[in-house]
Formats: structure tokens, C-alpha cells, sequence
């Protein structure tokens, strides 16, 4: 089924322990784009560059089946850049720059070929674009997912609010949860959350998984357990389009079939953070995408005991 | 199977947001003795107290399965005496006292009837007391499960590694784990911890669940989600309890089992935290831990998906 995904497109600097990277591929739509695009093609991006965006980028990104026509290229103008420091701990990150460039004049404009998307993510930008995405649709989507952060939960509340009651499915991280709550308690923060709009609310949980919660059910994904994990850059963004990606392809919204949704999304950022930026995105196999999904089955299945007593 | 649980047993100060208790009934062998006597008993127990001690708690834990003959009552000194207050997020604990008392003396002593116990869980108390537990044995157990906190992992490293050494199971927090191996990447200090002796290592992660890694599999149990919990005080042990209770009642040692005992261990914690002290314990039935067992399943299971492309 039709994909729209809307979000940014980013020069990233990153160090971590491991090492350093300088100005390489980052931005919400293209780890989603990317993940998304081993599930179901094509996938309409809608985001904004600069004039120094290279060429390159937008071939491979097409060469993925990633419909550029949505990409707004802002002559004269940079793209957005955003550097961050991992701690040795990889929990631990401090921001060390966020240049906006032309993100500080985006205004998304939605090709009329992508108007009728049936699926459509809203990857973290303020959420009073998020919001210009959706009503610019001609017809309402099956579905509409949407990430957020700490940085408009403090200082655009009545604007998230606003998004948010548009939202079937919201995607966010426990910290950012528990404020947007004003909970400890994840599961009370979900209930708390679904009150403002989504139906289905998803909290990462970074190395502990993710957990789903409904009106109805809980489920908890795992996280797979990597030794070595070089950079948690996008990690978020790919489980997002894992998710999507797969409840686009089977166009199946059902419980169960979101729950297997939880695992592609999971098995797409386990592989996201192996590597640097989007390296180990871009190279991906079916073969390691069935057997990750597998691996986490394995991961947290046990068998029925024997009776108790 | 026979079962031998050393640990403490401790008058407890808890303070939460939703209440206060004093003096009430504590201390890791408390906890797993309790947990443990839903699966199997009698229940050996080895530990100390004061003659403060309460008569009726000595009759209750009777009444349960647990055998009291190496419980040391030492005249005219006091109970171990603990003091702790949560924060409204229930994961951040100040201690507000500790007054070792009768622990200050403790010299375990166990009696002929209970050494060739199969099954052993050595609650968190010295080093080398948990050591002089084995030591005392007649037969070698089929299983040596130990815990450990971050103030023996401090002060006491060389005596806590002999102790390792005697331990075919480790159950450690999380961030004692990260401690102990020092590495923040769990997966990489649960291999190191390995190393020093146990081949199974137990990560408890509070609302996050639990990790079981071996040398050849990983094994993620969920946290149940509860809205409401009162009292995380005695939750580890209760896990020990459940986990090892399962085990020496089943006699299994085999890897599938070991997964159902993770789940039996995160049942009974579960049900530790939603009232104070062991007030939840003492009330449970064979019913509510089966049910909850099915729940955890339901928690985590997914099914398979259709092919992938």
C-alpha cells in the first residue's frame, strides 16, 4: 500500500567511542525511507535540503525506491546539520550542534501523486508541520503514525496536542513518555497519552525494546542483544519504518499483525546501530531481515510448563 | 527437591508516595523462602535474627513449608534493621538506615538435615558467608544460585570473587552487572561475569525485566506491566525465590526450563511489589500464579509472519 513518509534529511557528525564520522547521511525520513523500503515501494519522501545535499544521496535514495518528487531543494540554502557525542555509556549522548538551516523556512508540500497515501508516517519536525502534512491529504490514510521530542513537548505543547489528536499510532521514547505523562509509571503514561489521540501507543525503551499498549493489550518486544553497538543514530527512525513499512506491505491492522510489525521495527534498528549513519541500512539482505525477525522469537519464547500444582 | 535458602532476615522501614510501613517483615531469605514455598518444601532455611523477632512471623513461615532449624535466634541482641525511601519514580531508592545488629556476628552454621540439599540460593549477605554456606555442604548441590549487591562489588571484590566461583547461577541488577565487568554493554558483562565462575547470568532490570545469557543463548524475559506498584522492596528476591523454586520442584536443569523459571521468577516479583513487605506474598494462591504465567506468554509472543518478499 501507498507509503508517504515526512520528515528531515540531515549532514550528521557523530562520535562515539568507536569512532567518528563527519557530515554523513542522518535526518528522520531518510532512516525511515530506508527501513521502510525493504518492505514496501515506493515510498513517498516529503522533506527539504539545501543546495549542498549531494546528488548522490538522492540517487541511492531513489535507487531504493524512494519517490524524491516530495523533496524540496532550497538553492543557495544549507541543509540541516546536527552533531552529537556518545558517551562511553551509548545511553549518554550530548547534543554538540543543531544548524536548521533550511529547515527554519520548511513549509511541506505534498505532490498531488502523494495525496491519496494510505499509509503515512510523521518522522520527529514541529509538530505544527506534521500537522500541514496530514491536511494536505485528499483522503484520510488507514493510518497515520507520528514521532516526537522532548523539544516539542516542552516548548509546543498546545501545537503537539494539536498533531497528536491526528495521530493513530504515536512513537516515542520512555523519557520523553513519562514527561508527556507527567508519570513515572510507563503504562499509566501510555493510558494518559491515548487519551490525547492515538489508539496505539509505542514507547522505545533503547537497550530494554519497546513495549505497544492499547485499550486492549500490552505487548513488550524485546531489544536484540548486540555487543557491539557503534552508533544509536536513527535507531529510533528505522524501527519506525520497519514498523510502518511492514503494516504497509500487508496492509493487515489487526493486533496481531501489529505486533509483528513491533519486531520489524525492532529488527530494523538493531541493524541500524552497527554500524555508522546509514551503512548497515543500506546494505541489507532479506536473508538477515527474516532471520533477525527470527532470532528474536527466539529470543523471548518459552514453552508452556507443566502444571503448577 | 530439597532446598536450602541462606540470606537475611530483617525488620524493614519503607517509605513510598503511597504509604509508609515500619518494622515489617524483611530480608532476602524472607523473600525467596516465601516465593520459593509455592513450588516446593520443605524450604531449609539458614539466617539469623534477635530476640525481637517476632514469634508469629517464625509460625507463619512454618506455616509455609519453611524449615526453621538454621534459624539462629541470638538472646538479648537485636534484628538486622533496614530503612529506605523511594522517589515517586520507584527506581531511585535513598537508604535511610542500615543497622547490621545481630548480622554483625553472623556465622552460618548448617544443621545435618539440610546438607545434602540439592538446590541452594545464597541471598545477598557477605562474601564469605555465602562461601561458608557451601563449604559446609556433605554433597556438592545440583545448583549454587548467589546474588550480589554493588556494596560487596565495591568493598569486597577478591571475597566476592571466590565466592563466584561456587556459583553455577549469578543473579545481579543490572547496573551491578555493569559494575561488576565494567562495561556498560550488558551482553559484553554478562560474558565477563562468565567468566569469573557462573555458567548462567540472571540481569534483573526492574521494570525492564530480566536478561538470561549462557554461553550459548540469550533468554529476555518481560516485566509484567503493572499501573499500580506499592513496594518494590523484595522484588530480586522474590525472582530468586520463584526462579529456583521452579527449578528444584521440576528437578530440570535444562535450558527450556531455566526459561520457564526466568517467567515463575518474574511472576512472583510481580506480585512482591504490589503491596508492602510480604503482604502480597503471604496472600497468593496456586490460581493467580498461573494465570499471570499465562499472561506473561501473552505479553511477549508473536506470531509467525507471512513470508517476507
Amino acid at each position: 500500500m501507498s507509503l508517504l513518509v515526512a520528515g528531515t534529511l540531515a549532514y550528521d557528525t557523530i562520535e562515539t567511542p568507536f569512532g567518528s564520522v563527519k557530515d554523513v547521511l542522518g535526518g528522520s525520513a531518510v532512516f525511515i525511507s530506508i527501513a521502510a523500503s525493504y518492505f514496501t515501494t515506493p515510498v513517498s519522501l516529503v522533506g527539504v535540503v539545501g543546495s549542498d545535499f549531494p546528488k548522490g544521496e538522492i540517487d541511492y535514495l531513489e535507487s531504493r525506491g524512494v519517490d524524491m518528487e516530495g523533496l524540496q531543494v532550497m538553492e543557495h540554502e544549507k541543509t540541516f546539520r546536527w552533531g552529537a557525542r556518545y558517551h562511553f555509556d551509548l545511553n549518554v549522548r550530548d547534543t554538540l550542534f543543531t544548524e536548521l538551516n533550511v529547515l527554519e523556512k520548511f513549509d511541506p508540500v505534498i505532490p498531488p501523486s502523494y495525496r491519496k497515501s494510505s499509509y503515512v508516517v510523521l518522522g520527529n519536525i514541529e509538530p505544527s508541520l506534521q500537522r500541514k502534512v496530514v491536511e494536505q491529504l485528499a483522503v484520510k490514510p488507514k493510518l497515520v503514525v507520528g514521532d516526537t521530542m522532548n523539544f516539542w513537548i516542552h516548548g509546543y505543547r498546545s501545537e503537539l496536542e494539536k498533531t497528536m489528536k491526528l495521530l493513530d499510532v504515536i512513537i516515542i521514547n520512555d523519557s520523553e513518555a513519562r514527561e508527556l505523562a507527567d508519570t513515572p509509571n510507563l503504562i499509566k503514561a501510555a493510558k494518559a497519552i491515548m487519551k490525547l489521540g492515538p489508539r496505539v501507543v509505542i514507547i522505545k525503551k533503547g537497550e530494554h525494546g519497546a513495549l505497544m499498549i492499547t485499550k486492549d493489550t500490552i505487548f513488550s518486544a524485546p531489544a536484540y542483544p548486540l555487543e557491539n553497538i557503534y552508533d544509536p543514530t536513527g535507531a529510533g527512525d528505522s524501527f519506525a519504518g520497519g514498523l510502518i513499512g511492514w503494516l504497509a506491505k500487508t496492509d493487515d491492522l489487526s493486533e496481531e499483525n501489529f505486533k509483528r510489525a513491533m519486531i520489524y521495527g525492532s529488527t530494523l534498528a538493531s541493524f541500524c546501530v552497527e554500524r555508522f549513519s546509514t551503512e548497515r541500512l543500506k546494505e541489507l539482505t532479506y536473508l538477515e531481515i527474516h532471520d533477525r525477525f527470527r532470532a528474536f522469537k527466539d529470543l523471548s519464547k518459552f514453552d508452556e510448563a507443566v502444571a503448577l500444582t
